[in-house]
């Protein structure tokens, strides 16, 4: 039975692609419609069958939905609200999947007819690739998805919401668009950023050439390169729009790398086996909540076996 | 056709659980001794077959080895080495598995006789776990063994310890000890000391719970927390030790973070853009080389599915 009639899309890359093969996997949609800006990717999504129709202009693929969600960068989530915004179906939901929740909200919800519900939202999940063929039906399954609704909401349109993603594998928490900026600072936007610097300076080293960073990359270094490799625009835009809360871990971030810094030059070994055990604990807690795997090295299966 | 006679393995995690099995996986000793400081790692190496004798003491397992490998934290190798000296066989190899090089032999070469050869090297292989238990014989199967030998080393000892780690899988490169330290500092050392930061940082906050950061790490954190759950006492001597590499590249580090967030706060997305494309090259060159899987996610089986 469907939750929604139907469901259009805005954006297809690997988001809004995966939720178009969860949906269809659960029979969750009755139609899915769909939409993105270049040419190439709504030929690609046609290809795939990710959408039952894909329309060339957005204001066509939400006509008649009772569902519509924005998937494109945030940066470009107001213009793209105030172009559909005339052509919205009274009674329906917009929702997001955007990484940055307040930011989105200021720029979308003064476009939302008084009619339309809006409920911001956001799939923690995803991986490095990007593009409508990196979707996949499973991307949701026991990843957390956040809603940030206005406490003016309307709890049946944000319960309807939250059996959608349910549904689609995800579990759900509610919480004011503020704290899970910051939340999503400390788990996900700081980490993405310090794995680009690192990246970035053993791309930059004179002395150490990049071929040998690539040969000896299994050392630690390609673990950041997999975050380091995500959608660059994307990326941008939520660091110019959660930068409050970026710059207040960031800075605390550099406070304790200095501590650390510090311990390596007076040589306080105390000091670092005290803080290495201590971080040993966190990923147990991840592994046991089914956060991630207990394999080795993250069960990957070797390359170049 | 085993390469050498019989190999001493001296400490008995990880690493040398692997070479044991490596070995055995190629008929590459004709016998393998053992030992361990800890009597229950000593008791776990028995239960698991790991060596074909397992002694109390450094001095008896390395009695007729025409291998020695030390394969303990970096800070014990210098006592270690003053240990079993008086024991070793004229003609044999003394070897190591540290990650930091000019320490090493620092701490080492003044120990050896004459008669013996040292040839230092470090195998780029490792998970996140650490013991006896943890061992596997494909650890090193197309990764890179950097072996470090002085100047005037015995070419035939060098090319023996050379054909023992291709038949255990590994590609070989020789550098001086000196741009190993510093190669390493690039691709493991600060790329460790930052994941242990950052996931020193998220324990440590006030106003995000650690239930927070466990529930939402996939986000992004979570594969920070696998290279900060390696053994501590390793690190704090990878730190202590490799001090002046680590200190430049985590100089050049805090430079590069400092610009990017700059570029945060003035709010340039052209300079962001820019940053985050090229580092996604760099992932592309470590996939081609087989130093990593190409897919998403690390190719990781989803936990708790």
């Amino acid at each position: 039975m469907p939750i929604y009639r139907r469901v259009a899309l805005l954006g297809l890359g690997l988001i809004a692609g995966s939720m178009a093969l969860a949906m269809r996997r659960g029979g969750l949609a009755g139609e899915i419609t769909g939409t993105a800006r270049s040419a190439e990717t709504r030929a690609i999504a046609k290809e795939l069958g990710l959408c039952d129709r894909v329309y060339d202009t957005a204001a066509e693929a939400v006509a008649g939905a009772d569902l519509v969600v924005l998937a494109v960068p945030i940066g470009a989530m107001g213009a793209l609200a105030a172009e559909i915004a005339p052509h919205l179906e009274p009674g329906a939901t917009v929702t997001d999947v955007g990484s940055v929740k307040r930011a989105v909200i200021e720029a979308v919800a003064p476009h939302i007819p008084e009619a339309v519900h809006f409920i911001p939202g956001h799939p923690l999940a995803g991986t490095e690739h990007s593009g409508p063929r990196s979707g996949f039906a499973e991307l949701f399954d026991n990843r957390w998805c956040i809603l940030t609704p206005a406490e003016d909401a309307d709890p049946q349109a944000v319960d309807r919401l939250r059996r959608l993603w349910e549904a689609m594998g995800a579990h759900i928490d509610c919480m004011d668009a503020a704290h899970h900026d910051l939340v999503l600072a400390v788990t996900s936007h700081t980490p993405h950023l310090i794995a680009y610097t690192m990246v970035g300076v053993a791309d930059d080293l004179r002395r150490v050439t990049d071929s040998e960073v690539i040969k000896y990359s299994a050392a630690g270094f390609r673990d950041f390169t997999r975050i380091a490799a995500s959608d660059p625009t994307m990326w941008r835009d939520v660091f110019l729009t959660n930068k409050d809360a970026t710059l207040e871990i960031l800075g605390r971030f550099t406070e304790e790398l200095f501590a650390l810094q510090r311990a390596i030059r007076t040589g306080d070994g105390d000091h670092l086996h005290a803080y290495f055990t201590r971080t040993r604990a966190i990923r147990r807690g991840i592994v046991e909540a089914g956060q991630d795997v207990d394999a080795p090295d993250f069960g990957r299966v070797k390359a170049g076996r």
